[in-house]
């Protein structure tokens, strides 16, 4: 048994329950080591106080679950078999207590919790595994800071093969092309989330997409990028000029580094999220962009690229060492231009730890 | 008002409901033409009988939801904000009916659902909207079967472009790499799923990753992709021979082949879905390898690469004209090989229509 898996274990123990289901994939990653999108068909891991746990998956899963060094039962269903029926079954004839039951609640659909709610009648919803993964997920191991400094790593080699691709009138689509291929190319298994290119007004949808837009001299080009490395990832953010800079371009630029480096700069154990949000919020308000500002500073970051922490005003969670997230302001002027400088932290003792290093100061790219 | 949402109107008046909440953001796409993942944030569609439909959506999303052509009210939240508590906001403001709710079930959290119900504690989730979204992607328009169509050519090129990437110990990673540059540089916008790349064995593992494993002479490789138009995607898969074919490997692909034609052959309006499943299957298991095909033979496909057709052993479902889904036969081996032949289809009035178009014969590349 594994110490995450004890530790789910001990949970159960202490509130007195039965039966922990896990149905979110990253969860049962975290937990055992598999790692893989069932997409719409069932996978779930079970851990009970007493008793060995299983894994249920799709039969085609069932030997990837076994070569990832799964040490437990595993039950495999093919397509056209009721997977929720045969949960019941394998469920009866492990255990003997089924009623009390902590299910991820984040997680599970309203119609997921009836299918088992009818395969297993005396079923009671009562424990939330959603916040114990994500008190879990919070703090990273030595090991996982060892894995999210090598995904900064690839990130950081992104932006390089990203600037060397722009050229008059090549597309969001064509950069984002290119600097995939040189990644992969290269060894990077994959992104951790749609690489954004946004070239002049474009940018100013900071959740927009990358398209057919093509770029002009004296454009803005905004690259927000992420990089999986063994199961960790990385994201980033770097906006540069091409070929030539207005001053009111390079202005806005200076207030959103200026809010980034303070913040970046400012972040510590202690602090709480929404404080540190609106350190960064304030030099940009303070500056007269506050408006432009309409997200929060950053998300948590690990085995995905959304992990719970919110850097978000009122958030009064507190900073504490080995947390990971990241610190991305940006001024958004809708028709005229968008602009986000982002770095991947990991909080230290006395600070906090980038672990995306690509200069922040403007680039002019010729 | 588009018909999609009047036809959502209707429903709710013969049901006697009073307030229909989509969460899903491909229903959302669907039925306003705005397409964004909101990812943790919260996005919502809320239908009325008789008052005017309004969007709820990420402070950064509005300007985006405006742009794509939305007509009615559409509400934004800050990061800082209870996205929760601004909706029953909203909603008591908009409309006096509130009790009577129809949600997607398969889609919604008992996590949302329960914040739901803290914000308007007189909701009752009666109504089920998921079952009637399967119902209207269920028959294409022809507008949707054109799109089909145009990510069916694109997915035709990705093929050609992958042979040509094919080189003694080239990477599974290069290969994928290579084809997806080739096609984002001549502007395909993304890929409708995470592309397969598989050398050898490797293929064995059906739902297994693209990985470093690198090409020797006489490896087969399988391709399985897809591409998007316009929100509309393609999957097919190819598997080809590298510099030279043993009779073993030949043997078990016209299998393969003869199973996907005779079920591409067969398909057509009235049969059942697992009918259709049963004509692939029996091919197979009478040439000995029944054991070694561990997935259904298709699934739904349209505005996403997983829709809610499937063909497998059992399902009742009859064909009808307009329906979309794939015919992928395979046969595993593990420690030896995997061949898979794919090729979406859409239901005609007398067969099928495949939309992928790449020859199915084996292929030796040198």
């Amino acid at each position: 048994m594994t110490d995450k898996l004890t530790s789910i274990q001990n949970w159960l123990d202490e509130q007195q329950l039965d039966v922990a289901y896990f149905s979110d994939f990253h969860s049962i990653d975290y937990l055992t080591g598999f790692n893989s999108d069932p997409i719409e068909r069932v996978l779930a891991l079970f851990v009970f106080p007493e008793d060995e746990p299983f894994i249920f998956a799709p039969a085609l899963e069932v030997e990837a679950v076994k070569n990832s060094g799964w040490q437990h039962p595993v039950y495999g269903y093919q397509d056209q078999e009721n997977p929720w029926a045969l949960i019941g079954e394998h469920l009866h004839a492990h255990t003997t207590h089924t009623e009390k039951w902590a299910v991820e609640k984040d997680q599970l659909t309203l119609n997921r919790a009836s299918f088992i709610q009818t395969a297993v009648p005396e079923a009671k919803f009562i424990g939330n595994l959603s916040p114990l993964m994500t008190e879990m997920h919070l703090i990273k191991t030595p090991d996982e800071i060892v894995k999210l400094h090598k995904a900064g790593l690839d990130a950081d080699r992104a932006f390089e093969f990203a600037f060397a691709a722009l050229q008059e009138g090549v597309s969001e689509l064509q950069v984002m092309a290119k600097l995939e291929y040189e990644l992969k190319s290269s060894g990077v298994t994959g992104m951790s989330f749609e690489t954004l290119v946004q070239f002049g007004a474009h940018a100013a949808e900071p959740h927009g997409d990358t398209s057919n837009n093509t770029l002009k001299s004296g454009d803005l080009a905004l690259f927000d990028l992420g990089t999986i490395y063994d199961g960790y990832v990385s994201d980033a953010t770097r906006t540069v000029a091409f070929q030539s800079v207005s001053d009111h371009q390079r202005d806005v630029y200076n207030v959103v580094l200026d809010a980034q480096l303070t913040a970046q700069n400012a972040a510590k154990p202690g602090m709480t999220a929404g404080e540190l949000d609106g350190i960064a919020r304030d030099v940009i308000t303070k500056a007269g962009y506050g408006e432009y500002f309409v997200h929060r500073l950053g998300h948590g970051i690990g085995s995905s690229v959304h992990e719970s922490i919110q850097i978000a005003q009122g958030n009064d969670l507190v900073l504490q060492p080995g947390m990971s997230f990241s610190i991305e302001p940006g001024i958004y002027i809708p028709g005229d231009l968008g602009i986000r400088i982002e770095d991947s932290v990991i909080v230290t003792e006395n600070g906090v730890d980038p672990y995306t290093h690509s200069s922040k100061e403007l680039r002019i790219i010729d």
